[in-house]
């Protein structure tokens, strides 16, 4: 049987109407007494003392300090920035069986659909034809299409296989492509359960027609994709990136791109805002984004949705089962991440 | 038993080449003897002596004239040009059992990857904010997105329910949406079967998020989407018109794209080349292609493909399964179209 | 715009309501006035009579003779029995454009159940087990379990790639299975492009785990399951023999059955009812079912859903898509059968 | 980068070749140093010394006491008997951040499969029609099949979302079945995502004409199916039990079954092996079968893979993911299940 959660709702820099749709407030109001529930940040002394009370706290990320050590009834911390929050004593959660959680899966579909638009767009030519019909210098029928091609049955390789890999791969099994990965991370059995193949990183930039960079960024895989690895990339292949700057060397993936090397699809960069004068923002074989693969409005309600989910679990003393969940040997190995530069 | 097929090959304006993968000429010459075999026409008067021998011909539109009449083994046409010839002797051929076939299946995919492609970078609006990256004037995060939307489980609706819309269905289906189909040429009942919601035309207008023209052309449904029924369309709705600019009322369309009244995406246009001061060129909230949905060079190996497993078939005794074959009741339905013009 | 047809209603030896649920009744009316509309036969004066007016028949098969040759408006003969009628002159029908058709693909799914049930039965050995528990010796665990085995990812064979096959294919495939298929009139391209493995009659039998007989009769595959054939089978396989017991040599399955050559789940007999004294009716390794796959009860009013959908085609002036259409290819191979021995 | 682990191989009761296919013990030795490694068990006193210095044990259960509090290296605990291990200090590994592992997942498939095929079995009487055969008393064709039916687009009961329940639910996706759930420790929208109905138990046993019992015992459900609650079941339902007879009065489920109030397939019972003169022996309405759901041979390896798949991410310094992972709130929960009482 389920009782009423005790629950501090305090998202600021989130809104509650960007996260929780009006139905996802409704169900929140059923399986919870709400504390604070406004869109500015909580005073600190009141949060500090609606800690000592609460079951659970809905924040962007951790910004009570020590208060932590005085919520004897705390269960779960639900952060809905999209990171885990940095300098914390996940240590003291993990004794004590408080669960920290994170929406970042949550950001999976929208960014996969953004992915694979981008892929379909590069492949198919889709920016660059649209800029001809503007300039009135285009091509109609095969002479259109010269160097175009298809996402079917293609060979794909995935670089990181977490929450966006996953969300990536059913919007591609209509496609009849086969996914290769290469993630360090994980084991070869778990991969080829997935029904991925396991590779080595050589061997996915030189045999994939679209690569997709998904891996979340971490001090060991900081510009992993270097000039040495990019230059491997066949000419005729896609390269899609999607999760974080981070993971390549920029410069030298400017350009490869600018020499005509591959196509590619950017929606994020080393600095944003892009300096206005960096070059890739003019290369003819490069489809740009301002980072917006994870922040589309109706999409930002399935944060909502997975946070209510997730309590109607804890009310029934269940563990979570949407939102991501820090676990020990994880924690350690995100990179620092500030939640402003963490996607979205 | 299969034995083996004495074949005209004369598929010109296709090429040999653009139309059979290399596997698939040998497949070809395994079911087959091969008559001519070059892409450059066949001359008439040879051709006429061909015809009187050869079990199939695999053309892209007929161009014998009364040759037919002196085909005595002929059992199949296998035409390559994507629709079914016109001022032809249909009915002598169902007389005499002869199989007139097409191609147009071979083009539901590559059309449908571009459909899903146009419309994913419509609502996520990757060709506006590309041109906003390039004219350094972009919006970050939220900010960017403002307006944009997802497809994820979005009500859809497909005006017409032939190959593209098969073609198309797939590729929807990890997204969760909902598929309404106006379809006057079908059933409601066969409709209902097909997984979709058979759905008068002002009702699909009117509800659907996104909004696909997959229509052939026919005399019934020329401008179908008169100014009357596209004022219809909502605000954050997606158009995109991929089968022919013939089904729609296109000084209407531009007008009311222009007003900014939803989003379009056009690979087909009332006039190919368009006029170049055609002030749809200048659309914000279009994104335009110059019908290039259906000409992408490996794609257009499905096309051999689906040739030489018919022929299989046929040398088999059997019924041709993969291409579309001419029936009774639709060769006098379909527009007169001219091989030209038909998509492709 | 669709008129409403004029349609004689004879399914005798059907019933009505054995083939449509109320609500296709409704439909039924909907589309079409009916003539006679009686489970009893229509004599056949008043039958004659009437086909010189309607536009279509539902019947279980042809008995009005030369009534064909004096019905002008005849557009379709709808057949309920299962089975294409014999002895019937089908180049009459394909030179007037009357589409002759056939429910037998509603028995798909029935009959796709039975076997998948049946396989998982034999392979789990569900029917010798529960024998054990009424006797009193059952074996609990792993010692029940000796020499069983399980469907996931087998290798099937498919002896025929049919309705039935089609619509055994969708069941099968959670079960991860490769499946190989034998069908000597199907080419090896069209097979492949269905996810299936063409494979010649002995490597079948010789590799596969499951082995489901799925051809209709013919001439052509009468006893084609030799003794020698059927010696080729593996120890650890299952025999499913569904479509019928023509394609087999019967006493060569039943004596290696009896002798525990491999297991098998038989639903069709050489003559049924079966004789009394027949050994197979005593063998261990056999599960056996009186010809019911293809007759549950509401199943059976899938034919007529599929009738009226195809009524209502007709209506609209278009081609029936889900009933089976006689093809000239297939009518003079399909083997004389009489409907009551088709299935079911 | 991976590094080889220590690992304590100490299956018994399993053995090894039971568990562990060629190829995983091949990859169980490339990952990891093993200890022991035979399918006795090791004496207590080797294993104590041999825990201090392991990086993980694979072991049946918990049966080295208090060894555990010297395994400082210890990382993973991986029990392949299919349930946790009981009267066993989770909270001392909590806090050392040791993992405690289930094979659970592993029998999924194969209970699933053999749920799949007794509920096919019993809806279409395939045990009931063998057994007529041999009695000689069949029927044939629909006289065989009063009162049976399909699973095709039934209403589908769960009760219990666990493991068993996810591996069911893709089997019946071909189907077309809705499914309701029922399931106390899961929240609806949980459930709603999993694209299941969440329902209360009265109406779950009311509406479905597939029953599967599905749940994990613990002492919240000890007979929960109670007399008053099995009535509920209609005349034309299945009911399938399968995971533990302790979720149901089962002196109540013999009584309706032998009335013939329903349709039942049963493969576990209160106590095993069940009396001789138990009356379920004889219901003419029932499957039995001898608790061999979840011991079929080729299947045990899958223990075997997640084990070995499992090491390989621990060996990265991952957690593992395809194992069952004890969580503090769900150790409680379990019912005190001895190991051998335990599925399978």
């Amino acid at each position: 049987m389920s009782s009423k959660l005790n629950v501090l709702l305090d998202p600021h820099t989130r809104r509650i109407d960007e996260i929780f749709s009006t139905a996802d407030q409704a169900r929140l109001h059923e399986v919870a007494e709400i504390q604070w529930g406004h869109d500015d940040p909580m005073p600190l002394a009141e949060a500090a003392a609606a800690l000592a009370t609460v079951d659970a706290v809905i924040c962007a990320k951790w910004r009570y300090g020590d208060a932590l050590y005085h919520a004897p009834k705390l269960r779960a911390i639900l952060t809905v920035s999209g990171g885990f929050p940095l300098d914390f004593d996940y240590d003291y959660c993990f004794d004590r069986r408080i669960r920290v959680l994170s929406v970042a899966p949550a950001f999976g579909p929208q960014v996969a659909e953004m992915a694979l638009g981008m892929a379909i767009a590069a492949a198919r030519d889709l920016v660059g034809g649209d800029r001809a019909m503007r300039a009135g210098n285009e091509h109609y029928l095969h002479k259109g299409n010269i160097g175009n091609f298809s996402l079917y049955h293609q060979p794909v390789g995935f670089i990181g296989y977490g929450g966006l890999a996953k969300a990536l791969q059913p919007l591609l099994t209509p496609f009849g492509c086969t996914i290769g990965v290469y993630d360090p991370w994980l084991g070869r059995g778990y991969l080829a359960r997935q029904g991925v193949v396991p590779m080595d990183l050589d061997t996915l930039l030189t045999t994939s027609r679209f690569i997709f960079v998904l891996a979340v960024p971490s001090e060991e895989n900081r510009a992993l994709l270097s000039r040495e690895k990019l230059a491997l990339i066949p000419q005729d292949a896609v390269f899609v990136l999607i999760s974080r700057a981070h993971v390549v060397d920029f410069d030298a993936l400017t350009e490869l791109v600018m020499a005509g090397r591959f196509r590619a699809a950017i929606d994020v960069f080393p600095q944003e805002p892009l300096d206005p004068m960096h070059p890739i923002r003019h290369a003819e074989h490069a489809i740009l984004s301002a980072h917006r693969a994870g922040s589309v409005r109706e999409q930002m309600w399935l944060l909502g949705e997975m946070v209510v989910d997730d309590l109607e679990a804890i009310a029934l003393g269940m563990p979570p089962r949407r939102l991501q969940v820090a676990e020990p040997e994880l924690v350690a190995r995100y990179r620092s991440n500030s939640v402003t530069e963490f996607r979205p």
